[in-house]
């Protein structure tokens, strides 16, 4: 039951890696909004693999086909459902990872979980692939959520490994990283992001990093306490990513070390109109959005497989043996993972946002 | 429709700060559970104020009443509701606060989100107060939990301000800091986090910190991909926190700082039995849980309520004013939230553990 | 799991017979809508025992205390919370019957499905007790709902026993039967079915009957298929109550005799008003409203406790047993029924309203 | 967000009727269950047009492709989705019912619903053709449900305009009709049924009718109440498709005539057995299951597509027209419609049956 997620909005993934296809069933949306398929592909296209810095020499078009929920080029607000067929698999890379697990990977928790009989494949319903639906419910979202209150949805990355680059908690309108092939947009950073994921490439290795998004433009008196808000409905979505590991908003774990004079959040009136000093609460009170820009970060673990013999067992022979992963492997997922953290707050303030009208 | 949560089991929290009775009913527990009523009880005063460092001297005894689902000491395993009558308000002390909005509270949201009909006294529905049901809810989830499976929740402050302490990354069995009311287990740092409240308290200030719970004894193969696992809910349930601004697993924001040689637990059987070499996965892999311990972390901002002015607005006058919050406040609630925490594990850990018959 | 329903109107009942209380906790009503609570007491009084042919000669108060969510006499938007003291409870009128189950009462599923650990007494959390919670809140579903759209709800008694009165399938707006202690506009059919009451009252035997509901002014386009309609939710609602063993929109059952010549509803202007010839589907078309009044059956049975000796088993001794129920029961519940079917329905209209502003 | 139902079993429906396709995600299934694709094959062959009297001549493969779930021919755990490729459509069929409504459909209200944006081509998602991926979904249910608990799901036609057939009330192992093709066990009834079809269909017209679904073997003490049980999940499930306007347990509607001394299943042992001396309940007492065979019945109403000549409106011109219907369709729909509703009942048991563990 855990790959259905939503409230008003409702999305439904299905797929494993090496099965015949992957597909999201998206319930819920208002009807009547046009859908520019084009912006939907860019946006599956900067999750693709083989693009970005480090990521795998797998090609894989992941183009989406659309089969229910549009009609002349605008939803129906019935069911949207979209498919993702799988082509160019290996499925014979994965063999053997039921009985000697990758470590970091859930080849042993999905063999508990379903008693061995999870598709293996390619890491099955678990695989990193599988959130190539969830980006594409994600795109659909941000779309919806322009057309429905203004709202547009935007990342980048502040973090590869041991270069940090600053928050935009201090922006109200940030400078975006739309051009080059990696979504940092300070280019010296970003040279020094994508060094740092080469690095790890030559050795073998992999790298982690955390990526920070942002919405502006989203109204105040959105969600409901005390656990149908944004701040509780994106961390959910989130961590259903198996490599994401944690979930802050504002000036997240930060705010940990502060006194109360230095995090608060001051309302003031500038140019005639409310708003906060600082955005330290990531625009949120009480789980309440209060019109500032929605900011939230999301760390993500370095990749699991990495080409480095490591230490795991048989799980028949009950010994400890040694294991050498081979196949095509991303050394940094966090460019690609952008885009999906994006679609996922994008989904979150959707669905969200559509309880306004209970309010009314 | 935000202050219910769970799946197999389900809390519906109730009740405004300064209204007549806050409260929990608890939908879903297995019948046939012996509760301990003095453990409930002793949950409840770790998280009652005026007994930690620097907490609010308000004298709250919060004692739950029980009006269902308990039978000659067990559960029934309908529904079991309880209610703490409010006492000892001071609702004058809240006065104005839905024109003159507090700075880090709810006030100017909920205005916003029920257009001035929501009970201001008190932060009403958005007061900490409300963390006194979850944490009741929380410490009848405990007991079941460890009748059913014989997991046990543990927790302690890893940090307060700027004072850090170890982990438990590294621990199995952590040393549990039951004794003293300072929920650390490190007897300098615990004194340096008390100076560091103390020093916040006498400057009129507060100050924030971080908690980390454990779980020991939790089986693994539990949670199912990709939204109903316990890192996805305990999340949801955390965020329901108006002070909460991260959540992590394992170890957390680190990970992204590492390479995937650092980060990867490795399999190994050690003594005859499955387990990983490291626990930076916080016990999970792909969701699914591994039978490692359960580990998170939980950052709280420090309490916006400070007896120094600070800047706001007149929301009626439309101008920026100052504002002095009176009344009886903590220097740090972190202490106070720490059994919150606790208890949100252990419902999060609970309501996976209960879908454990659908795999059988 | 089972005592919370709904989708945007969430509730949550919980209580024993016999327990210190019942009560309900309503999530996610709108904020701002006055409260008559004179209105709720006289709803309340409607299924209170004692005031009608052939119930009970128990004396229920069951006043209803509000805990929460009502703040200067408007809802707050926040969850409104209500418990009724149980008070008058003759326990041991019920002891035994865990090992020798009265017919048609739930004692032995309830002994099946908690283990032996559920409250017997009264019938726990299965005695039509519980549906006074359940009536509270259809009075507040009412009351907004009327608020909100200006749709009504109404009822009538269709059936006691062999009597039948005319189904108000053809009415735009019937005549209600407000005055009088029984729910049945005319006055002969009304004598003949309180004959109807008396006469297995005078047998020790009791009688089932149907009621009918309808609404009043709720506006077309409202639900969303397939199992967001009134109709799906409606019919949850009521089977949610033990005695009910049929829920049917329209014409019901009859529909099966009919030749579609005969069933369509069709469409047409009349004084410059869009409406339908008839009301065969009781308000719908594909499960969305259309304009015309929502009308819908619900059966019960006959009361299962009578005072004639019944055949049953003793589960420890493992033989067939005679039982003779002693205590105070009804004859017939229909009337006392009525109010709750007429709240139920006016739960599952607000809930489906309340998705309007999804749909804006 | 109406398209998706269940609790531990979810089932999300999407498609249009003359979309690219329709199909299912169901989430939730056990792992390590064998399915025979053959006998989905031959479930979704007894719903097909063309195949039955009165069925209309359109031919439908209506072929599933299983797209994830499935690995070696067993369920996986993780969601089963499941699409038909829509081909043989004839949309021009349908040109301008978005203006002039057929009377019966749901053309008028998904246009209010939808604000015009729905794909009106073949009724669109409202069709009777997203019956099949319910009936998929049901297919796959039944063998679960026998798979864990040995319960097989049955039915047969009980009426048909205006013949009636007995009910399955006093049978513990009915003589099911799996031979021939109506539904109907006896033979001199069934030819009485079908000709009232043929009557029907001679004259232009169609014809309702009601069917009863059994399950046998299913274990007692199964559901939750008040809303989480068997009844109201069955019936909100059967209330998703349009043309159902009844659901009734056991005796049904017919238990409000009776006394309580005729209605009340006593409990008895046979045998050593505990059993019920009849079956009025349904195989329910209290919502809960109580081991007696399941027993339900579902009246649908004569297609409302029919040859004669109807009055309906044009809504652009607002005014009163008469609409005749062409193309294909179903003089009576009851024969296809009972494996929707055997199916609707596997899903509503095993979803009940799933909780089982959560009580262990």
């Amino acid at each position: 039951m855990g790959s259905t997620w939503g409230n008003r909005i409702k999305i439904s993934v299905f797929g494993e890696s090496h099965g015949p296809a992957i597909g999201v069933v998206i319930d819920g949306l208002p009807a009547g909004i046009s859908i520019d398929e084009s912006h939907i592909v860019k946006e599956m296209g900067r999750r693709a693999p083989g693009t970005q810095a480090g990521s795998t020499p797998r090609k894989e078009p992941d183009l989406p086909t659309v089969l229910s929920g549009l009609y002349n080029g605008k939803t129906t607000g019935t069911p949207l459902a979209m498919e993702i067929l799988n082509t160019n698999t290996h499925s014979s890379d994965y063999d053997g990872f039921t009985v000697t697990p990758r470590p970091g990977h859930a080849d042993y928790t999905a063999r508990l979980r379903y008693k061995m009989n999870n598709d293996p494949r390619g890491g099955g319903h678990f695989s990193g692939r599988l959130t190539a639906p969830v980006l594409f419910a994600g795109a659909i979202a941000k779309q919806v959520l322009k057309a429905k209150c203004g709202a547009e949805v935007y990342g980048h990355i502040i973090r590869i490994g041991k270069v940090n680059a600053p928050s935009w908690e201090e922006e109200e309108m940030p400078v975006i990283p739309t051009e080059g092939n990696f979504p940092q947009e300070n280019p010296s950073l970003a040279s020094r992001m994508t060094a740092e994921i080469e690095a790890a490439k030559l050795e073998n290795d992999s790298v982690g990093g955390i990526v920070e998004v942002m919405a502006t433009g989203f109204p105040g008196g959105i969600g409901s306490p005390m656990w149908d808000t944004v701040e509780s409905n994106f961390a959910q979505l989130m961590f259903g990513v198996p490599a994401v590991k944690g979930v802050s908003f504002g000036s997240g774990f930060e705010v940990a070390s502060r006194r109360g004079s230095q995090n608060n959040d001051h309302l003031l009136f500038k140019d005639g109109k409310l708003r906060m000093s600082t955005n330290h609460g990531g625009g949120f009170e009480g789980g309440i959005s209060n019109g500032m820009p929605i900011l939230a970060q999301v760390a993500f673990k370095p990749t699991p497989s990495i080409g480095a013999e490591q230490d795991t067992v048989d799980l028949d022979a009950k010994e400890n043996v040694k294991i050498q992963i081979k196949g095509r492997h991303d050394a940094c997922i966090v460019p690609r993972a952008l885009p999906v953290a994006e679609g996922c707050l994008a989904l979150a303030l959707l669905d969200a946002y559509m309880a306004k009208g209970e309010l009314a």
